[in-house]
């Protein structure tokens, strides 16, 4: 018998799913003011000590969070933890992933972030704000305006989230620049370019999009050179981390004309402070680092922590497991 | 030699392409100014006579478009008229047609006017409206969003501009009800029905399209029961003309709450007047019946031209070409 930990919104979406497994599993539930109970009898625990914990977007935007993750980490030691996110720059995953003998992460939240991509571009070449603005003034006035259909992306950092785009752009009939270390050929892109030359297709872009993890060789790398090297008429995305951009950079080079908009759903600092001159910005679209939050994507997540229990439980080899040594040097 | 009148325009953009017949075609070209000219030698035509006529959208939205239409009716009779209109619910047009030998239609205005179906669609799932207003408010706050992946579409009229929505929501993992006369399958649907089932549909449909030609039986057809039969949170949308919807029912359903939003590329008066209640709506998106005006677009129609005048040239049978009972009866 495995003690499982999940949070209770979760549990009630995959509750069906798990009764052929009551004989193997003991499920404990946080709920939404941060009581520990167990799933079957509804009897509170009051220091659980899982084997198995999934942390699915339920834990991240509910209330309770720091509670959840702190019980987790005071058991010092669990046996295998399946995170709802793609990514590890985050203290309180590494700090789970160091007393975690199995480490599961999820990419599936990279199809609403590709949803919210097209959105975004869909809204620059069709001229959105312009629309917008002249139906305020009641102005019946026309615009020339562009098509995903043949459009040029350049796509940096082409892992779950640049395919989930690409293929996207592909199937609307644009074209597909995708940058990463390794060699293509690579599903959803045309070319694929490493790093190296990034500063070579940015000129060549209708639209730029950071979705690369930050790192010491990414940090910043959206600078004045870089958008000096974009089109005029190009428009700049992150669903990446907001340390990948130099905001003031990014601003100069909005003020100079070149690129034209800037969409972002994430900042430097996050919740992006009053003060900061992003908000009001007339070229910048700004979303709150939610571009995934869809009930698909949690829907996704529950699929593939099921997807990994049912490996788990037959002892198959899991997916999108952590090499270990990540978490030893973080 | 055959004489052909095009925009001085859209004969810039194919002259190349015509070189190779100038033994075959004696081009005329009007300009910006309504003035006529031998393409070859830049010499004035006071009287045009021509034998072709192409009018892309540089003459529709150009200054001069009741010069160049007069010019062609006044003509009393031509041989082929290749109009860049999908559509014949037009007085201009139907002249034009009674006078033509042969007239065909095009309609590669379609992918321009899918992508606009995309932006409203993906701008309502998004929750751009909601994203906006909180961006002036300086405020971060996160919206459970929805996606086209999963959703499910109406399409109510699903000639080729209901395809060119239907294909790309299909790439996209939506569901396509599509509505017309003949019975299915069709390319972009995964679903045809007759239009005496469309209220049967309303009800399941998180967005409903209106791509459908205005005749007598269609004018008015979104009126109060057609909302009321719609999802609470669905988005409405019209590409089609504005005489399919009752104005004053839309929005008292939108005050209602039912449907969510509507966007609409065409209303009943258009321009529309300043007076009009839509413009000020807060669930409603307007844009100046301009969906398809893209380079693009025009760059298609020029090759649905030139395919066409290849195949005139050289008497094979011409594509789009309108049984000329329609200009009899119109």
């Amino acid at each position: 018998m495995k003690t499982c930990l999940l949070h209770a919104k979760t549990f009630a979406r995959i509750s069906e799913r798990l009764k052929s497994l009551e004989h193997k599993l003991d499920v404990i539930v946080m709920d939404e003011d941060g009581l520990f109970y167990h799933a079957g009898n509804r009897v509170v625990v009051h220091d659980p000590k899982p084997d198995i914990v999934f942390a699915n977007t339920d834990v991240w935007f509910g209330a309770h969070v720091r509670d959840f993750m702190l019980t987790v980490l005071k058991t010092g030691k669990i046996d295998w933890f399946q995170s709802s996110a793609a990514g590890l720059d985050n203290a309180a995953l590494i700090s789970v992933g160091k007393i975690s003998r199995l480490y599961t992460t999820n990419h599936r939240q990279a199809e609403a972030m590709a949803e919210w991509a097209l959105w975004q571009g869909l809204d620059f070449l069709k001229c959105g704000p312009a629309y917008r603005a002249q139906q305020e003034e009641r102005l019946w006035e026309r615009h020339m305006k562009r098509e995903i259909m043949g459009s040029n992306w350049l796509i940096i950092g082409f892992g779950s989230i640049g395919e989930a785009v690409g293929r996207r752009v592909q199937a609307l009939g644009g074209h597909v620049m995708g940058v990463r270390r390794s060699p293509g050929p690579a599903d959803g892109a045309d070319h694929i370019v490493p790093p190296a030359l990034v500063h070579e297709e940015l000129g060549k872009a209708d639209i730029v999009l950071l979705s690369i993890p930050l790192t010491e060789d990414t940090e910043g790398m959206a600078d004045a050179d870089f958008f000096a090297a974009m089109k005029e008429d190009a428009l700049f995305m992150n669903l990446g981390r907001g340390g990948l951009v130099k905001e003031d950079a990014l601003i100069d080079a909005l003020d100079a004309g070149r690129p034209a908009f800037a969409a972002l759903d994430v900042t430097v600092e996050e919740p992006l402070p009053q003060e900061s001159a992003l908000w009001h910005h007339p070229k910048i679209a700004i979303t709150p680092h939610d571009s995934s939050m869809t009930p698909g994507t949690d829907h996704r997540a529950d699929e593939t922590f099921l997807d990994n229990l049912e490996r788990y439980l037959h002892g198959k080899p899991m997916k999108n497991l952590v090499d270990p040594e990540v978490f030893e040097n973080g």
